[in-house]
Order: structure tokens, then sequence, then C-alpha cells
């Protein structure tokens, strides 16, 4: 039974190095000790070999039932078989053969998840990551079926933890050809945590670790006497506990899954080691702190890449629109908006009734933020709630017939660049931000609008800036190039999109976000929309940069903001996701290298879009050129 | 006209910065002056704008016919346009409207050439390579007409020969995404040959550069007080002369094309400047050795990428048998060697008739030099040609019954891997190589017929060897990577190949080539032809990689070798161009960074194939996996 947690509960297993005698009852011991599965030898003691000739560490497939292997063991291929540590290249061959042999045994069985051995750095060869990188390819690995969906698929490679295990993971899944079954299982050591940094913790969130391996000696005493990780082990498995991370206790004689046949001691001694190292660990998982309400709100969109909405293009559905209306923090940010307005003008001896004009309202939370402001300003009012959606008229028709407030509400149907308005506006209120501020074309809508904004009128919002920093996101942009279908041809890359998405699994190895374009209204000059702008990070540590995260500050009026940027985001508002701009390849960074973004914002008659490139470390072809993969449509 | 040049003429043209006035009185001049175009500005001065706004240099299109405009004239926008050392991004965008607009307006005129403005370097931006690049993409620079040719298509940008030109010739294309339209226009300097070196110049060979732009100034005077180029100037040229550089002689009041309007010296003066410095640049050229039969072979497949020969898969034509067996080296060092062969085995007493296997005789140039080796040995042989072409086993049997000295020869039809032999071979002859040794499959074919090879009986060849450099070469690869066309879904990808090709415009970045897999025969113990290597080299300068050229050295019998490595390459034998394995992505070194290369040959049922993959400067993903894109078909 997992341990239960919010969201997800946390599954633990343990080794059993010698797997030989009875498994079923071996398995219905450990189950009773609380563990979830076992971590096995997938070959016998000194049995590795190719075909027929390797020796399972079991008797065969019959020990177990089928559905028992799938959920409760996991299969650790043989150490011995790394390729790039052979005398000569008949044996790298014999090598490769025998590790599919076992990888194909695994497969076999159906098992919950196979362990590959850690690649050997010292040897600097690459024949181990080649020869997974073909096993990937061919289809060593049986895909998990739909239905069962007990653990993602794909084979975990064992690196250290710390010192030089990033370093080792990257150069293998960067010859893997960043595949997206790959997984890391991070091995923790007896003292191995004093390599560690919390830079270290931080970048291995960003990576796909689904497995953390700990030994029983990595535990420490603490004062009571009681079996304790050292600090930063135990901040790494509070991190990884949040993106499903698996836990192997290893027994105390030694590592993953032993070859040599002299692991005499009984699984009793062991357990006795392990039990309260498990009871440790569960506690710790569930010394987690409970989701607060938008984590609970961002927690099935994690990593989940969407396109971003372009409202001006295409009409919402009623579904989008209720979702976005229950944020609690933004319409009320809103009211206080429109509040500090009414109020100041009302302070300077301006008359009423005002001239509200909500361009863009939607099914109307913005006319009844206004209305609000408007009750408590004890002010009346005269709104215009102008929507080009039909579909979202009829809500507002709805509203001003049934409810009193909306008395002073008109609603007019028609875009906001052509209406034609009776009168100038005191203020122009819309919601026509995206995650990275601009990208749903907020400027080009309110420069549309301004026309009848009194020449005293305010805009709410008055500005917004965009910013963006590097992110190591491997899974992100794994997934993000799989979305390219066969679209390639037409010269369309799923890389040269913006993405929305609620980055979870997600590392950022410089200092924080750099401010990117900004807009104010009313642009009485009609200032163009285009931008450009360059922006500089250094790494502080060595990291590989799939792309940059971005984000937007909004300041609406007076002392009222919306934003996402990390330093001064809004708690408890949920209504936008970052943004993700991948690059075309990832970039390999050591620490203290610059790497320089050039960002660029144009448009054409039809439609406005970004490009991006570097500079530094090296230049990089333009992405997104002419807005061919993501173009944003002003019509 | 033209300076007839073996095997193509040069043009040289000359600037003309005042071109307001009668444009085809001075063409005429100009041309009597010998010179082939004139390269003028594209606005006059201070006529830069947008659309109608932009002043051209002449009155209309009308002022020359369309046909005088194509081969007659260059044009050169204006320098001031740059948009990176704009003060505001207002400026920069209409600085690129009215860049576009000159661009237009040479498509318009269809010009023979355009000129683009070097970049400003020192600014760091990269608005005007984005511009360009978006040019490019959308089509403001026409393609050439198919049937005119008069000069390849695409803009060419102006960069200094010299110190720092060829980093900002690098970071420009790059943006550009290595468009294979851009092209490079050199300007020399005065005195700016002592910012360069010969590597420079080398470098510089393997780069796309169309024009070489010397203003009168960069000339120095000789004993005689004539005109010439400084030693590294006038080397430059004479590579480029290879590469069908055009020649643009500026005259002395300036740049290429001033954009102030107070160049009031007349052409009468400048021309007396020009004049001998036109016989220079002719007399340079003229100086250049003839091409010897080997290069005028290989002339008409400079750069031209093919697909290896796959002759075990495919059978040849009579058209590819028939050129190769023209090669006036390959089959004399054969001969040789058959001759040193038996005039050992005659010196030890053996007694003849010899036993001669010709496996893979093709139409029969293997048969004909062992025979006349016999002759010269003067002893009786005994020949089997063996050929599994039926189409060429009917030549076989045709000089058979034809030609007296093939008595002693049995035609066998069929695959030598199979062919049951009716007696044992003394030795076993073929012709399997390809450019990379190995890649047509030698290793396989000889070891499958070695079961016919005496216990004490030779194969030649003995041994091959391949090698391998890395190589600079931007419109092969860009040529390569143009040819994936609809593939990409299907995983495969035209950057994954081997290409066989006549090296040209090329660069070395590093020492020489390595060694790389190594086959002897026969192969008694018959181990593995897989084979992997790990190929370090240093970069010597600056530079972008784009793959590795790869060659092959065989050792035939006795001293008789024929080889490919440019260190011992057999002089005169044309049968073999090198090999070219692309990069996925081009990779950017600094002088005396490392390039590590990791290569492979692997082997299934059904076919061999190579994959390779960088470690260093940085890991990179395996190429061609599986040999998916590039499978050399063991049937």
């Amino acid at each position: 039974m997992p341990i239960r947690g919010d969201p997800d509960p946390l599954y633990i297993g343990r080794t059993l190095d010698t797997p030989s005698g009875d498994l079923k009852d071996a398995l219905r011991r450990v189950t009773a000790e609380r563990f979830d599965f076992i971590a096995i030898p997938l070959a016998a003691p000194g049995g590795q070999g190719r075909g027929a000739e390797m020796q399972p560490s079991v008797d065969s497939d019959l020990v177990l039932d089928s559905s028992v292997w799938h959920t409760s063991v996991i299969g650790a291929a043989s150490e011995s078989l790394v390729p790039d540590t052979a005398q000569n290249p008949a044996e790298a061959a014999a090598r490769c053969a025998a590790l599919e042999t076992e990888l194909r045994w695994a497969g076999h069985l159906a098992l919950r998840a196979v362990l590959l051995p850690p690649p050997a750095a010292a040897s600097g060869g690459l024949s181990y990551a080649r020869a997974v990188s073909e096993f990937l390819r061919a289809g060593v690995f049986p895909e998990a079926s739909a239905e069962d969906g007990v653990a993602p698929p794909g084979p975990a490679l064992r690196v250290p933890a710390g010192k030089g295990g990033w370093a080792e993971w990257n150069r293998f899944r960067t010859i893997c050809g960043h595949h997206q079954r790959l997984w890391a299982a991070l091995e923790f050591t007896e003292g191995g945590s004093a390599d560690l940094t919390e830079r270290d913790v931080d970048r291995w969130a960003g990576e796909p670790v689904r497995f953390a391996i700990v030994p029983a000696a990595a535990f420490v005493a603490n004062k009571q006497g009681f079996p304790v990780l050292p600090k930063l082990y135990k901040a790494l498995l509070l991190r990884l506990f949040r993106h499903q991370v698996q836990v192997i206790l290893s027994a105390p004689q030694g590592g993953v899954c032993q070859e040599s046949a002299d692991s005499a001691t009984g699984e009793g001694s062991s357990t006795d080691v392990l039990g309260p190292r498990l009871q440790y660990v569960a506690r710790l998982f569930q010394s987690l702190p409970e989701l607060n309400s938008v984590e609970r709100f961002s927690q099935s969109h994690l990593d989940c890449l969407q396109a971003p909405l372009q409202p001006l293009q295409d009409n919402l559905e009623s579904e989008t629109y209720e979702l976005f209306e229950t944020d609690p923090v933004k319409y009320a940010q809103y009211e206080e908006a429109v509040l500090a307005f009414l109020r100041e003008r009302l302070s300077a001896g301006r008359a009423p009734p005002f001239a509200v004009m909500v361009l863009g309202a939607g099914r109307g939370p913005l006319v009844a933020a206004a209305l609000r402001a408007a009750a408590r300003a004890e002010t009346p009012v005269s709104v215009w709630a102008v929507e080009k959606n039909p579909n979202a008229v009829h809500t507002l028709r709805h509203r001003r017939r049934k409810e009193a407030a909306w008395s002073c509400v008109e609603v007019v149907a028609g875009d906001m660049r052509s209406w034609q308005a009776p009168r100038k506006a005191d203020v122009i209120i819309s919601e026509l931000l995206g995650s990275f501020g601009d990208n749903e074309l907020s400027p080009e809508c309110l420069d549309g609008a301004q026309r009848f904004l009194a020449e005293d009128g305010v805009c709410i919002p008055q500005n917004y800036t965009s910013s963006l920093q590097p992110i190591s996101a491997a899974a992100l942009w794994a997934d993000a190039r799989g979305r390219n279908g066969g679209v390639e041809a037409s010269g369309e890359s799923s890389l040269d999109m913006g993405y929305v998405v609620q980055l979870h699994r997600a590392f950022y190895p410089t200092s924080g976000p750099k401010d990117c374009f900004t807009f104010k209204h009313p642009n009485w000059a009609l200032e163009s929309n285009d931008r450009y702008g360059e922006f500089s990070f250094e790494a502080e540590t060595d990291a590989l940069v799939h792309g940059f995260a971005g984000y937007f500050d909004c300041e609406l009026y007076g002392s009222a903001r919306i934003s996402i940027h990390p330093s001064t985001a809004s708690e408890g508002m949920f209504s936008w996701f970052p943004m993700f701009f991948p690059l075309q390849t990832p970039v390999f960074l050591r620490r203290g290298d610059a790497i320089r973004l050039h960002m660029w914002r144009l448009h054409d008659e039809k439609k406005a879009w970004y490009e991006w490139a570097l500079s530094e470390p090296m230049a990089t072809p333009i992405q997104n050129p002419g807005g061919k993969s993501y173009p944003i449509g002003l019509f």
C-alpha cells in the first residue's frame, strides 16, 4: 500500500539481492513490512549472457503471476555489462548483446520498471549510451499499455545524486537524443550528501527523476538514535516527492543489486535495518504541506503544454469564461483599480456619472467589478460593455435583463477597434493580457480603441511588462519537439512556438527574470508596438538550457496590480500560467557562461509574432521567422 | 568580355559612384576599358526611403534595357540602413523598410547581383541579420531563372577579408539559418592584408565567397612602380579564383558605393588608376596553372553530393563501369600487386599455374590486369572471374570469346559469398572499396569468400584503413540539409547520411586526418567487422565545423598501394572522391577547442551502417541510429 499523499501517493520499494528462493513468499513478507515493490537483479550472479545463455535471477516467469511482476517487481540490469569498460570491441559487443537480453527479459516479464547500470563516466566512451539509444529506438522497452498506468514507461539510468552525477546524466541523455522515455534513478550514498549543493537539488528538480535509490548507509542517526537523512538528501527527496519519485531502499550489504553470490545475509536482518528507514521516508513524505487552492487548481495542468489562447482570432467557449471568472484575485484587483480611479476623480471634483467602457467584456466579470467599485464609491456610472464574441453577448444581455445593478449597462456587440462609441470614455477597462503580457494583442486592441477615450481618460490596465529567464526543462522540451508530427515539411516547427504551461519539473540556472517588453496605455502617439530586446544571463552552475520562461507584471491603477513574475506574483491568482519559449537545440552552459537572447515582437497586416535567437554562447538561427510557426492573428 | 580561364572565366567589374548621368554611355566606356559590369548604389545620395519615397540612383528602369541591367549592373544597398546602429526601435524599423525597398528595387531591375552593407559588428545587435533572414525567407531576392545562369542567385554580404571579418560573417549567416542563397563579398582594404594569415585565406576558401571588392588603395607599388597586391591578398585571390569569385575594383575616392554627394572626380581619372589594376588582376588570374587530367575530370563534380554506390545491393550500370575502367592509376597498381605476388611465389619455387580468383570482376579490368601481370612474370595462370551482376557477366563472356589472353579465364555468374569454387585460390583479387574504405562492404564480401582461399593464399588488397578529419563546408552542409524533402516525418534525415563528394569549397580547421577503421584479409578468425573509435582534433583557428571528411588508404600487395588519404594520395587516380559525414548542427570551435568524434560501424542481418556523435565540445545525439537514414544493404 503506497503512502497516501496529496495529490499523489508515495511508492516505496526495497532491494532483494538473492531472489532465487521463493519469490512469492519473499514478496509476501516484504509487503507485510509495508513495501510496495521489490527491486531484483535481472540475471543470477554470474549469469550474464546472450539470449538463452543468460541465467535469470529467478527460475522462470512462472514464479509470479503476470500482474504481480508488473506491479511489484523492478529489474536491475547487470553493472558488469557496461560496454565502455570492455577490453576490446568483441567484449563490448558481447556485453551489449547480454544487456539487451536482460532488458528483453524484463520486457517479457512486463516489470514495473527497469534500472540501467550507471555509465562508466571515467571511460569517456559513448558505446553504452549509444546502445541504450538504440534499445529505445528499436522498442526493447515495451510501451506501458494505456489502461494500467502503474508507472510511466521507460528505463531509468542509475546516476549518482551527488558529484559528477548530473554531468554523466546530461551527456548520456543528450547522446540518446533527449529521448522522452529515458529516466534518471538517483543513487544516494553514504556521506554523499556532502557533495551536494542546494543548486544541485534545484537542478535535479528540472530532470525526469523517477527513482531515488537510498542505501541504508546513506542515513545518519539523529540525537535519539533514529536513522534520518542528511539535510541536502532530505531536501532533495522533498523536492522529488512533488514529482512522483519512487523510493528504493537498499539493504545494508551493498549496492542496488549485487552480482556477487556472497550476499549471505538473510532478509530478516535487513528488515530490522530498513524498517525504521521506511518509517522515516514515509513521515518525511507526509510532512509535505497540503496544497493550497491555487496549487490544487494547477495540479492537473503541471507541465502540460498548451497553445496560447488567441481570443482576438477565436471566440472563447463558455467553459473557458467560467473557469477564469472564478479567479479569486484578478477581479478583486480590478475592482480596487476602478475604485481608486473613481475616488480620485470624485476628490478632484469631477461630476458623475462617469463613462466606463469595458472592452472585451466577455460574460461580464469586469462589468460586475466596475459596478461593485461604483457602489463602494457611491457614485453613478454609465457602463458600455463591448464584446465581439456573439455567444458571450447573449450572457451580457441576459445579465442586463436580470441583474438590477446592470441597469446602467449598455451591451454592445462588436469589435472595439471598429465600434463607433456614442461618447468619450472616462475609463477604458480591459483584460486582454496573456501569459507574456502582450501576447494576446492587448496593445493592438487598445490602440484601436483609444479613439473614444477622453483626453484625460485612463486605461485599466495602465501598463504591463513581460519578462524572461532561461529554463532547464528536459521533459517539456521533448514534449514540444514531439508535437511536430508531419509539419516539418512545410517549414513549421513545434519548437518555434510559445506555450502556456504550469512549469513544474523545471530548473532556473541563472539569476531571476529580466524585463522584456513594456506597453503603456493610452498610447496617444500610436508608437509602434514592435519591440526588440537583448537579454544576457550568467549560468550559476553547469546546465542544459531548453528555452526561456516568460511572465508578465501589470499595473492596473493606483496600487492595484496583477503579476505572474516570480518576485511579484499575485498570491492566489490562477488565471495565467507562465509562457515557455523553447530553443531549437538545447544549449549546454558551464558555470559562468553567458547566454544572450535576442527577442523581437513584429507585425504585418494580418498578425503579430515573436522571433528569437541567441548570440551567446554561440549564434543560433532565428526561430519562428516571419511568424510561420506561431502567428498571433489580428482578426 | 570576361578573362578567359580554365575552366571558368573571370569577371571583373568596377564601381561607379555617381551613376546619375548617362548610364548607358558610362557603361559603354567601362566596357571599352574591359570591365564586365559596374557596381552602383541602389539609392541616390541621401535618397534612402520607404517605397516610393526612395530616390533611386538612376532616373528609372528605362535608362537601360532589361538584359543590360541583368548582365552588367550590380546594386549596392545603403550602408546607412543597417538597423543595428539605429538610435531607437522606430528608426530601426524605418531602416529595415528602406532597406527592403532598395532590395526590391534591385529585384525589379533583375540586377546581376546585390551587395548588402557590412554588419555593424560592434553594435552586437542581430536585427540586421534577422531582417536579411526574413528577406531571404520572404522572397525579396528573386530566384535567378534557370536559363540565364549568369550568376548564382542571392545577395552578398560585404565583410572585411581581414580581422574580425570571418567572425562577423559566421554570426550573420548562422542567424540567417545557414541559408543557401546568402553569399559573402570580401572587402580588401589599404594595408588590410597585414591582418590576414594563411589560415584566414584557407578559411575563406571554405565559405561561399562570391565577390572580392578591391579598392585601388589596397594595391601597393612593386619595384617597377606597377600596382600589385600584397602577398596574402594575392594568395586569397588566387584561392578564390578557383571558386568563381568575381572581382570588383573600386575607384580611388572611397568605398564601394559612396552615399555622399561629393564624389566629384570624373570617371576619366579613376580609369587611369583602375586600368593597370585590372591588368594586374587579369594577369594574376591567367597565371593559374592549367588543370591536370584528374582536376579536369573532377571539375564537373566539384562539391556535388552523391549517395555512395551500393554495388552489393544494386547492379552497376555500363556507364559507371566504363568511367571507372579509365582510371590510369588504379589498375596499374593492381597489375604491380599481382606481379609482385606471382614473382614472390615463383622465386619461392612454387609451381604454376596459379589459381587467381577475381571476385566482383565487373567488366574485367582486374582480370586484364592479372593477365598482364602473368604475362610479365611469364607464368601461366588460371583465372576465375566471379561476378553477380548478370549484365556484366555478358561482357566477361564476350571478352573470353574475343580476347586471346582470356583463354585461361573461366567466367562465373554468382555471388562470391555463395559460390562453390572448384578449387582453392592462390590469390583473391577484388576491388570492393568505397571512398571510406569499407563502406561498400568489402569486409563482409571477402569474409564470405575466404572459404576458397588456400591456407597460404593472399588477398589483394591485403588491408585498408579509413581516416577522418573535421571539415568546414557551409555550402555542402546546406545542400545536404536541403535534401530532406518530406522524409523527416519518417525519422530519416539527409544529414544522417555519408556522401561521396569532390570537396572543393572546404576548409580543414585542424591538423590532418586520423586513422579510423582497419580491415585485414584474409580474416581467418572471422573477427567481427563492427568497429568503434574515438577521434579528437584541436582547432587551429576559430571555425564552424559542418562534419567530417573521410578517406581510405589501401595496401594491395608488396609496394603497390592505392590511397585517397591527403598525405599519401595516389597521384592521378580519380576513381574515388572523399566521403562527407555531416553533423546535424554545425559546431562552432574557438582556436584550441577540442572536437571529439565517436564513430561506430555496426551491422545486423540485412545491413551494415555507421553511427556517429560528438562528446566534445559538447555531446550530440547519435546520428544515423540503427542505420535508419543510411543503411548499406548486405543483399
